[in-house]
């Protein structure tokens, strides 16, 4: 991050975005643009510089996967329809190298999935060394959906957040940074993003009718997310809370947290595993 | 693609690198930009504007895809060490939604691999119908490497070229555009970005030694290719060869063809699947 775009923080965007105990989602401000101080030309200036920083730093990333290292990222996008995380993924993870991305968005469990345990596909998802994973929902939509339709015993969901926990835990000791995001839309911006997908014709295929479903339960719902932050946020696997309404921050936000997450890995270009001065010689005599 | 940009190419993309019958790899002109006129500002400006077109066609096929349409887009990217597959990737595929996009990129045949069909792996890597798959390197190196090391008997290799043709033909048929480019970078080109790739240190870990090997045998490479393009060139699913040491044509080629593939689908936005009126009289209900 560069001097210029630090000053535009006035907190580290970690602490700034990291989910607190007792966090009420219907009082927060999903307007809110915590711990940047710029405006919207800022924030898009700053997300751009720190960009071309997030590709540098993914491409050592993967330099380092190519030659026997073990680290690798992985971003949980969670949040309800409409929240943005497609755009997020499209403009944050879109400066990136693409070869350097494994993207895996989870949708309802099939037939199959559902006889397995619900990590199963999840684990089968995870990132290889090197790469930059993205979970566009995740296992932790498992401790929504279930919980809000009443769709698996009490006593089954109260398991599964502490299966969660130790999984990501394991996760994060084999070399994997969590970084964990719930955008938060509010339900008059809600309201607003659904109306354009109803009222654009280039847009009716981004609506299902279940969108609807899921707003006539929003308290259930921001209960249930309360829930999966009190009970799944750590130490190693922080969740933070990114407030959505202005699309401009929450993709500068979630761009800060990945380059954040990859400055701390600390890598520098790996080391040839190979004689350079021998094959400098054996090229030019290919010549 | 724009009337400027339109005029900027002499010749249609995929007539102007087409290939011919009987081409000779080592009278190609890899510094050539076969069909634009245009100069490398030129170039840069129509991949730009290209691009952007691209992104809305990308966005319209992937919205098919999630709403039951069942075509897709398989570009396979063929080419020797230096010739600018990686490159191509980042830079093209780099200016469309990555949640369209399913890279794949297959390297040596693992052993579990090597015991099944050498078509197998690649079955399995076919894109999802609504993605612009990628392959970097492919089942076209099965014809390649064995081919110049003696690896599998001749007869083998011979029903091999049939195999490729026939299963092409099928994905085809079943809806997958299938756009084939081999790379081409002249001798003395590879020299310099190989060595380049051993005289800076953030570079190294993307050279090989067995990329010199290759060099010694640029002969039989040559020949292997030229026995690819004559056998696997077919009209439901044509090679196009691409001159690669101007890097900027490489990459405008590419996204140009792509763009071809794609605007010929003839894709409009999918018409919704549920009542409009009912569901923004829901929606509205719902504030």
């Amino acid at each position: 991050m560069t001097d210029a775009v630090r000053q535009l923080w006035g907190a580290p965007v970690e602490e700034a975005l990291r989910a607190r105990p007792g966090l009420r989602l219907a009082d927060l401000d999903a307007r809110a643009t915590p711990g940047f101080t710029g405006s919207k030309a800022d924030g898009r200036a700053a997300m751009a510089a720190t960009g071309v920083r997030l590709a540098d730093l993914q491409e050592r990333l993967y330099a380092h996967g190519r030659t026997g290292g073990t680290r690798s990222v992985l971003l949980v996008l969670q949040g309800p329809d409409t929240a943005g995380k497609g755009g997020v993924v499209r403009e944050v993870l879109g400066m990136v190298d693409p070869q350097g991305v494994a993207l895996r968005a989870f949708g309802v469990p099939t037939p199959a999935e559902r006889e397995q345990h619900f990590l199963q596909r999840v684990r089968a998802a995870l990132p290889p060394a090197g790469r930059i994973g993205v979970f566009d929902r995740s296992h932790h939509e498992d401790v929504l959906v279930p919980r809000v339709e009443g769709l698996v015993p009490p006593d089954v969901l109260e398991r599964r957040y502490d299966e969660i926990v130790r999984f990501e835990e394991e996760v994060v000791a084999a070399g994997t940074t969590v970084v964990k995001v719930l955008l938060w839309v509010s339900a008059d911006e809600q309201h607003a993003r659904l109306r354009t997908r109803l009222t654009q014709p280039e847009k009716h295929w981004k609506y299902d009718p279940s969108d609807v479903d899921a707003r006539l339960r929003r308290g259930a719902y921001e209960e249930a997310y309360e829930a999966v932050l009190e009970r799944t946020s750590t130490d190693v696997a922080p969740w933070y809370v990114v407030p959505a309404d202005r699309r401009w921050f929450a993709r500068l936000a979630v761009t800060a947290l990945l380059h954040r997450a990859l400055d701390d890995l600390g890598l520098g270009w790996p080391a040839p595993t190979y004689d350079v001065a021998a094959e400098l010689a054996r090229l030019d005599a290919s010549r």
